[in-house]
């Protein structure tokens, strides 16, 4: 693993250098704004989702250049995302990666603002990485714009979020629980998987395995979640723990129980790994991926 | 103008059955975010963004179906942005076109995330219209798309509601002023004209000349709204007088008085129709929606 550990800081670093080459050229823009957006762009996420998109499609041998706005893309709706469930008017926190949150420093207005400022600039960047782009490559890149952007929409990331909102105070059924797994991190999830195969040309059955990898290692990833909020340490997570139980929220760990729970993620992840044997020994990174994800502690 | 109103009315027709079934095949959601978005898309907003790109377009003999998504999508940035602008963390508007505004009848949390939902449902229909396009005119339609997005965020409509929070309770240079109103609303209102002329593939000196149309009435706009919000009437706009006198802020009126104002609204109007000239009777239509938007009272 310690291979793995170098490789993936190396790897975080770049994604973290074209983060910033994104906003190099934004003259005549009130600083405020790129200020707010920046700080939360750069708390320290692990920037797991443009990892999976852009090692998918290296483990295909697609083209990593083609593939990066839309990674950029993804990371960026995925820290709009975080900035508004903070928000008083949503959750309500004030510490994330350890850092205020995005309001507690900017105030609401700007919070909500640079919110939508990066969903914006996120398909301000794959608008711009289609530029010289044509023909089938073309439509390639237009449809895994339409995965990202479907993932985050109404019918998936905001659909959960909306779902898991309604869930407060209450018990759930299963159901309304795998929706809201499902769709409030799970479809990122798969959609990073998914473009990095639609960009690679990957063939059906290919594409087939490693979104199933994705919706597994997304279901993982949630679950690990509630774990962490009842066992995690406050220290390697940068947030409060018991935030679950303070919003009276049901979550995995409460429908299931913690030893169900845990053997959930084991069994996630093993069949996550199956689904990569046959893809062969490119898939090596995404295979220790899996494992990060399934064995974190933040 | 009773042949214009009649037209008019039945272009809005056409544009909201189109917005109306852009909401066709949406399973799976949960029904209040929908709901919540639906509620302030069909508030009856005068469909002025989508209304000049299609007319724009259609006077050029450009393809009004391929313009359409991009024209619904245009409408769906701009109702966001009405529904976020109105929160209490933001203006904090309790009326907006004659009802109570989102976040009254939703919730602060709901009204947050259907803005988010617009804004991610305008992407996803401009992308759905780029199917079954390719050469000349896919490379076209993406440049739309790309003139649409820059002008929403933080280089057009978002930098330019940035400027104009920051410009609350204090008196603004005439060049503040140039910004916000050339960035908050400005900006769309010239995007939706050049995507009209991009979509119908317009001559360099046809498109600079309608892009300076639509520049002029979109400054004409917004000198306007700020002389309503001072001799308008409460029945006419669905809103109350005085709100910027309120919030303390520094407008047209403010910086340059009434009388001056109303000039500059009339000189903007014939450099408006100065502009359609050369390019002839086909631009009949858009000559009075000029006429309409420099005398309106709502």
């Amino acid at each position: 693993m310690l291979d793995f550990e170098s490789a993936l800081k190396e790897k975080v670093k770049r994604i973290n250098e074209n983060l910033e080459a994104a906003f190099q050229q934004t003259p005549d823009i009130p600083p405020v704004i790129l200020e707010s957006m920046k700080y939360s762009l750069q708390a320290g996420g692990k920037r797991l989702r443009p990892m999976l998109m852009i090692e998918t499609c290296r483990s295909l041998d697609g083209d990593v250049a083609v593939v990066m706005p839309l990674a950029l893309a993804i990371e960026m709706i995925h820290t709009y995302s975080l900035i508004h469930d903070d928000l008083p008017a949503m959750d309500n926190d004030d510490l994330r990666r350890g850092k205020p949150t995005n309001h507690k420093v900017y105030g609401d207005a700007i919070a909500i603002l640079a919110g939508d400022g990066l969903l914006n600039y996120a398909m301000e960047t794959m608008l711009q990485g289609a530029e010289g782009l044509y023909g089938e490559m073309l439509i390639r890149y237009i449809d895994a714009m339409k995965t990202i952007m479907s993932a985050s929409g109404i019918s998936g990331m905001i659909g959960g979020q909306v779902a898991d909102m309604q869930s407060e105070n209450r018990v759930i059924s299963m159901d309304e629980m795998d929706y809201i797994h499902l769709h409030k991190t799970g479809a990122l999830l798969e959609a990073a998987v998914d473009c990095g195969c639609i960009i690679a040309d990957a063939e059906p059955a290919t594409r087939g395995r490693l979104t199933t990898y994705g919706h597994h290692i997304g279901l993982a990833f949630q679950i690990v979640d509630d774990i962490l909020d009842i066992e995690g340490n406050v220290g390697d997570l940068g947030k409060p723990i018991g935030s679950d139980e303070k919003n009276h929220k049901s979550t995995f760990v409460t429908l299931y129980g913690l030893e169900a729970s845990k053997i959930r993620v084991t069994e996630l992840h093993s069949e996550a790994l199956e689904m990569l044997k046959p893809i062969g020994q490119k898939t090596k990174f995404l295979q220790e991926l899996a494992e990060y994800i399934c064995t974190r502690r933040n």
